[in-house]
C-alpha cells in the first residue's frame, strides 16, 4: 500500500469532508520556506503551516535545542515541580509582553490557552463574590474549537452541530477594514452598542475575548486599532477583564512583537499558542496581570484555579520557544519583518488593481484580498479553484472561501515574496466568473 | 533572584493554592525512574509524573528519535497534508487497538481528544437528522478541564466556580470495589438504574463515556471488567456510541495493552494521550469505528468534522510515540508488566494489614489505597502529610485527598518497588488521627 492510501485508511483529517476532498499531499521534509514531498517536489509554504512557522522548518537552532532537553529533562509534572525551561521562558514572554503581565499558565495549545483564560475570568468574579455570568466577543469571532472556546465564536458560523451544548455569548458588531475602506460608521454603531450593552449588561459581565488587529478564521478580518482602543477602554473603565487572544497575531505577525503595543492597551489576559514555539511543538499560554492572578490568592484551595494538563510547561516546548527568541536576537527578525511589510505593501499595491480581486488588505506581514465572485458564502470555491492552480505551481495555499491571504514564514527571501504574487498574477488573469469550479470540500 | 523566587514570580502552577503551598522542586534532569533537583538531589517518580511517563525519563531512543525528526521536518500543518509519522502511527495504533477501531483523529492533549470524541458523538448523530442531546457519564468521572470534558465530569466537585457555564450530562451510580469488597448490591443497582435510564432516554442519548477500569482523579476507584462490560453491552445494544476514555488506561498501566481488552468490548470512540508520547510531548487521539467516520463522508462539508488544531499529529509527538511502542518490542516491556503487577500485588498484599490503611486495590500497574481517617473530603489533608514524609525520603507521590496511589514507569526496578512500599510501611507506622497535619494547599 502506498502512503496516501495509508493515509486514507487510517487518519481523519481537520476540516476536511474526505469523501470529496482531493489527496492530501505526503511531505517528508522542511527546509526553510519549503516543504518538499515524497518525491523531493518543493512546496513554498505562503501560510506558515496554519500560521505557526517563524523561522522557517525545521530551523537548527531550534531543533538543536529540542534535542538537548529531550535528552535532559524530557519532561516533568508542573504541579509541585518546577524546573528551568518554564521559568526561563516565563521570564522571556514577560519581558516581552505589555506591561503589567505578569503570570503565565502553559497550555497545551490556543484552544485550551482560551478556556483557560475563560476559566480565569469566570472563577476572578467568584472568587469575589460576584455570579456575573456572561461573556461578550465580537461577531466572526474564532477562538478554537472546545466547547468553550467554539461558545465564543459562536457566531462565525463553524459550530453548527455543536450549538445546544454551547454557553450563551453575546457579540458586538466588527467594524472590519480594507484598503480605502475606512468604516467609521460601523465603528460608531460598534461603539454606541457596546455602550448600550454596557449600561444594561456591565454589571453581569464576565469579559470580553478578541482577536486584536486580525480575525483569522472568519477570513482575515482587520479592525483599526483606534477603534479597538476605545472599545477595550471602555471595558476595562468599568474594571472587566479583556481577553486578547493573540494565538494568531502573536510573535511579530501583525509587525509589533505583539499586536496589543499597536492597540496601547494591555489585555488583563494574554493567550498565546501557534509562534510560541516557532511552529515546532503544540505549547499554549495564558497570562495574566497581577490583580487577576491575587484574586486566586487564599487559604482555600477552593479559590484557586484547578485547571491542569498533564503536559503543561513540556520543558521540550519551552526549550524551543526560548530558542526561538533567541533567533528573534540573532537574525534581527523584528527588522526583517519590517522590510517584509513594505515589500508586500509594495506587491499587494500592484495586485490590488486586478480586477479579479477587491478588499486588498495588510497588518504586518499578513495580507489578505477577496476574490469577486457573486458567491459570498465561506464555503465559497473560488478560494479552493485558487488554491489548486497555486498549487500545481508548488504554492501552498489555504483560502478562506473567498478570501485569499499570505501569512509567510520571515525567513522567506525577497525573491519568494515576488515569486508568489508573480504567480497569484497570472493565475488571477485565468480567472473569470465563468471559471470552472471543482466542488468545495474543504475550509479553514 | 533564584529558581524558586523566580518561579514564583512568573509562574502559575496547575491545582495549586500559590498563597499555601509549599516550595516547588525546581528538576533540572530526569533519567529511568529518577528526576534530580538543581543540586543533584535525586527523587524516585512514582508517579511517572502525572502518570504519563512508560519507559523512563529521557530515555535515549525516544529522545534521539525526537531530534532526528526535529532536524527533518518539525511540523506541517495536517489539512490537506500528510507525513509519514502520522500515518506510521496511526497504522501502528489501530494495529494494537481492539478491532475494529480504524480512524485516528490526532489532537494536543488529553481534554481535546475527550472534546472530539463527544464533537464526533454530536454529530454522528446530527449527520444522520437526529436531533439527540443527552450525554451519560459515570459518578465521579473526570475526563479533563476544558468546557466540554468538565460537563461530563461534573459529579467529581472538581469544577464548582464553572458549573454556570456546562452542558447537561446524566450521571450513573459507580460500584467502586477494593481488595475483599465486591459491590455486587451496587452494580446490580448501578445496572438497574441504566435499564430504567435507557427505556426513558435512550432515545435522546448521544453517547455514555467512561474511563474503563479505573477512574484516576477521583480517586483510582477501580470497578469489576464483567460489570463495566455488562453496562457497555446495553447501551451499544441500542446502537449509542460508547466513548472510552484511556487517557490514563491505556499503554499497559492496567496490564494489558488497553483497558478496553480487559472487558472485551470496542468502543465505538477511544481516547488516547499520556502515555501516548511515553511522557514525552504533549498530544492526544480520538479513535474512531468505521461506522462514525462513514456518517460523516457525504458531498456536503457540513457534514464534515470541523474542528482541528494546529499542532495536530505533530511529526515530533508522533515519531515519539513510535519509537516508544518500538521500546515496547525492544524491552518486552509488556512482559515486564506482567512481573511488576506480581511484584506489587506481593507487597500490597503485605501493606494491607498496617492499621494506617484500608481498601487496598490494584488494577495492572496502578495500586493505591486510602488512609484511614475520618475526614473523607478529596481535600483531606492525611495525603499531603504522606506525601511531605514521603518526599523526605527522595520519593515522590501525589495522593488524591487521603487515597495513596503508585502509578511508575515500567523501567523501575524490583529494589525500587521495594524500597517505596519500605518507606511508606515506615511512614505510615508514624502516622496516627492525631498526627500534625499542614494545612492542605493542592489537589490532583
Amino acid at each position: 500500500m502506498n502512503w496516501l492510501e495509508l493515509d486514507r485508511t487510517y487518519c481523519w483529517h481537520p476540516f476536511t469532508q474526505a469523501h470529496t476532498a482531493a489527496p492530501a499531499i505526503n511531505m517528508v521534509r522542511g527546509q526553510g520556506s519549503y516543504l518538499f514531498d515524497e518525491n523531493g517536489r518543493p512546496y513554498l509554504d505562503a501560510i506558515s503551516s496554519w500560521w505557526v512557522n517563524l523561522h522557517g522548518h525545521a530551523h537548527p537552532v531550534i531543533a538543536q535545542a529540542i534535542a538537548d532537553q529531550a535528552h535532559q529533562l524530557e519532561h516533568v509534572m508542573f504541579a509541585g515541580i518546577t524546573h528551568p525551561p518554564a521559568i526561563i521562558l516565563a521570564q522571556q514572554l514577560i519581558a516581552r509582553a505589555p506591561k503589567p503581565l505578569q503570570y503565565v499558565f502553559y497550555t497545551d495549545n490556543g484552544s485550551t490557552a482560551v478556556e483557560v483564560a475563560l476559566k480565569m475570568a469566570c472563577q476572578y468574579w467568584r472568587n469575589q463574590g460576584s455570579t456575573r455570568t456572561r461573556f461578550l466577543a465580537f461577531d466572526g469571532a474564532y477562538h478554537g474549537d472546545t466547547f468553550g472556546a467554539m461558545a465564543t465564536g459562536k457566531s462565525s458560523g463553524f459550530y453548527t452541530p455543536f450549538t445546544d451544548w454551547l454557553f450563551e455569548v453575546d457579540f458586538l458588531p466588527y467594524p472590519a477594514t480594507w484598503d480605502g475602506h475606512h468604516p467609521e460608521s460601523i465603528e460608531k454603531q460598534a461603539l454606541d452598542a457596546l455602550d448600550v450593552y454596557l449600561n444594561t449588561y456591565g454589571n453581569t459581565l464576565v469579559a470580553f475575548i478578541l482577536e486584536p488587529l486580525v480575525q483569522g478564521a472568519s477570513g482575515m478580518r482587520m479592525a483599526r486599532p483606534h477603534f479597538l482602543r476605545k472599545a477595550i477602554a471602555r471595558v476595562q473603565a468599568q474594571g472587566i477583564p479583556v481577553i486578547f487572544d493573540e494565538v494568531m497575531t502573536g510573535f511579530g505577525r501583525t509587525g509589533s512583537f505583539f499586536a496589543a503595543e499597536q492597540i496601547g492597551l494591555t489585555p488583563d489576559i494574554l493567550c498565546l499558542s501557534k509562534g510560541l514555539t516557532a511552529g515546532f511543538l503544540p505549547m499554549g499560554a495564558a497570562i495574566a496581570q497581577p490583580h487577576i492572578y491575587e484574586a486566586f490568592l487564599d487559604n482555600d484551595i477552593g479559590k484557586a484555579l484547578l485547571h491542569g494538563h498533564s503536559y503543561m510547561a513540556n520543558p521540550l516546548g519551552c526549550a524551543a520557544a526560548s530558542a526561538s527568541l533567541q533567533v528573534f536576537d540573532q537574525e534581527a527578525t523584528l527588522t526583517r519583518i519590517q522590510t517584509l511589510i513594505q515589500i508586500q505593501r509594495s506587491l499587494l499595491n500592484t495586485l490590488a488593481h486586478h480586477p479579479a480581486i477587491r478588499h486588498t488588505r495588510q497588518c504586518g506581514t499578513i495580507t489578505a484580498f477577496d476574490i469577486t465572485t457573486n458567491d459570498s458564502t465561506y464555503n465559497a470555491s473560488a478560494g479552493l479553484w485558487l488554491r489548486e492552480k497555486m498549487r500545481e505551481r508548488n504554492i501552498l495555499l489555504r483560502p478562506l472561501g473567498n478570501t485569499v491571504y499570505l501569512l509567510p514564514p520571515y525567513c522567506i527571501t525577497d525573491a519568494e515574496l515576488h515569486s508568489i504574487y508573480q504567480h497569484l498574477q497570472e493565475v488571477l488573469d485565468q480567472w473569470s466568473t465563468s471559471s470552472t469550479i471543482t466542488t468545495s470540500t474543504d475550509l479553514f
